[in-house]
């Protein structure tokens, strides 16, 4: 299995992209890497490792797209960037995976431009998985597309639960509208009408409209449009560090709060693991006719490590392929 | 000052509410009560208690509206209703404000229809307040409207401005608009419409998008259509509700842990306290001709206590008359 790897995508590219990657190496012998990005740069970087060279390959990207650049103007004009040079390779299947920490609309853009959809997937979706009472959920979309048809949805509904069937490893993963109450009649037009079509679909285990507490317990796929998905992401990831802030506040305020805090260290950061969503890698592009997983920003070596258990699950898994022909099999039935 | 409460609505409804109510009473001795139910139950109740009667006062209604009922309909047929009564009495200036923990649904149409709104006013929007890093933040819209226009979201920018200004005590609130990033084009049609509109409101002090982790620090309103507002609010209680459970197992998971518990008991439930969005009260439905508030339907006393409290700032506040000459202010400047 080879994997393409921006190395220059994120905060911490590429001291940490390449640490994070070769730990994995070490540990998978199966494994084989691809880095983009200024061969120079990374030559020099990985000379800080002991790994095996034979499965290491670097192809040279001098540029590099940043977080402030208009998504597709960098993708049609930066074709040597460690993004787009990454992408290329993914699309003449020289990897069968493609991991970047880069900016999430050239991502987007360089999927769609460079790589291409799956035939008969209208728009593809950022799917993140949350943690949950369960084993985790899937969110899809979460931000690739703001203004939604029903149809999106529906896809979204098919991938969604794809990808936690395999990735999650749940049998007929129980997949929830989101909407604003339990009720089939509730929701805005857009849901409304995208209730009618998920239901339709024989290969979706429908548990129909939930509403935002409902993630945490109920169900192990979200389908969303892009514009709420990301306000559910990103309040959700919010609320989270807000607490956490509050529990650190509370836990140091005094010295008897301290001893107790020292008591139960080992219970906290047991608690605080279950409820980190890099454990779970990052967001693939669910509908690409490949696969593509947008890394955290922020990602450092442990967080990448993660990344690339996901990609390798889904390489396995041959995530795309059941895709396809599932939604063919949607087509030739409807 | 005189409050109008159902007596009936929600899930503890009598009993939390009279027992609540009562509470107030005997600590706010400018305060006079009217409370909406079925006499003989209302005044039993009543009985457990010592009170000055001559500050309450019990208008017979019959009919109880429950969660499960269409809300127009019941609004329409349920004239005898605790919920309609109450609202009529609102209507002719018998009471300040009117509160009810009954269905949301059922409030916010009998409002609507019996109440009416505030000239200029398009629609009113749901706002309740959620703890945050600073005073705690105003969410409107969150679930009154499911599709709305952006000359709705404009106007919730200025009525949560007011109602952070007088109940918060806030100079000048940061209002943002909940999007899917900072930058000024992000979001989807709705809300980049919403935006330019938003901007130009001379009394609105606007800071632009905001993502969803950025309410619980940046700002002290958040605009949003009734649907993703709602899907925010409920994520976030979700998310909160989720990690306390998991708190909670890892404080009892072993003999440690549980005297580690005990040494912070006093810090971890100050700590939830701060976090307890009941003690901001209910959601006032903004932009109606008078001030209701909808209770959280499992509103036990203390709860109610709380959203007293609210109503009677909202009353000395003057609300109403705030928002209906600001509207005014904005048509006049346009």
């Amino acid at each position: 299995m080879k994997l393409i790897i921006d190395a220059m995508g994120g905060d911490h590219a590429p001291v940490e992209i390449i640490k994070g990657a070769v730990q994995v190496l070490n540990s998978e012998p199966k494994l084989e890497l691809i880095f983009t990005g200024p061969e120079e740069v990374l030559k020099n970087e990985l000379l800080k490792y002991t790994y095996d060279i034979e499965r290491v390959e670097i192809v040279d990207a001098t540029e590099v797209i940043t977080m402030d650049e208009h998504p597709v103007a960098a993708i049609k004009h930066k074709r040597n960037s460690s993004m787009v040079v990454g992408l290329e390779l993914l699309k003449s299947k020289r990897g069968d995976a493609f991991i970047t920490a880069g900016s999430t609309g050239a991502t987007l853009a360089g999927a769609l431009l460079r790589v291409g959809r799956i035939k008969g997937i209208q728009r593809p979706g950022l799917a993140p998985i949350l943690p949950n009472k369960n084993k985790g959920v899937v969110l899809i979309d979460c931000g690739a597309n703001m203004d939604c048809k029903p149809v999106n949805l529906a896809q979204f509904a098919i991938m969604g639960s794809i990808y936690a069937e395999h990735i999650l490893d749940v049998t007929a993963p129980r997949v929830g509208l989101a909407s604003v109450g339990t009720e089939d009649e509730k929701g805005n037009e857009l849901s409304k009408a995208s209730f009618q079509l998920i239901k339709e679909q024989n290969a979706v285990n429908f548990v129909g409209n939930i509403e935002g507490r409902d993630i945490f317990d109920k169900v192990d796929v979200v389908v969303a449009d892009g514009f709420s998905g990301n306000l559910i992401l990103k309040s959700v990831e919010g609320m989270g560090g807000y607490i956490f802030d509050s529990l650190k506040k509370a836990l140091t305020s005094s010295l008897l709060t301290k001893l107790g805090a020292l008591l139960m260290k080992s219970a906290l950061y047991k608690m605080k693991k279950t409820l980190d969503y890099t454990t779970y890698g990052g967001a693939p592009l669910l509908g690409i006719d490949g696969i593509i997983i947008k890394a955290h920003g922020s990602t450092k070596a442990k967080a990448l490590e993660y990344t690339i258990a996901q990609a390798m699950r889904m390489v396995d898994a041959d995530i795309v392929n059941v895709i396809r022909s599932n939604i063919t099999a949607e087509e030739t039935t409807d």
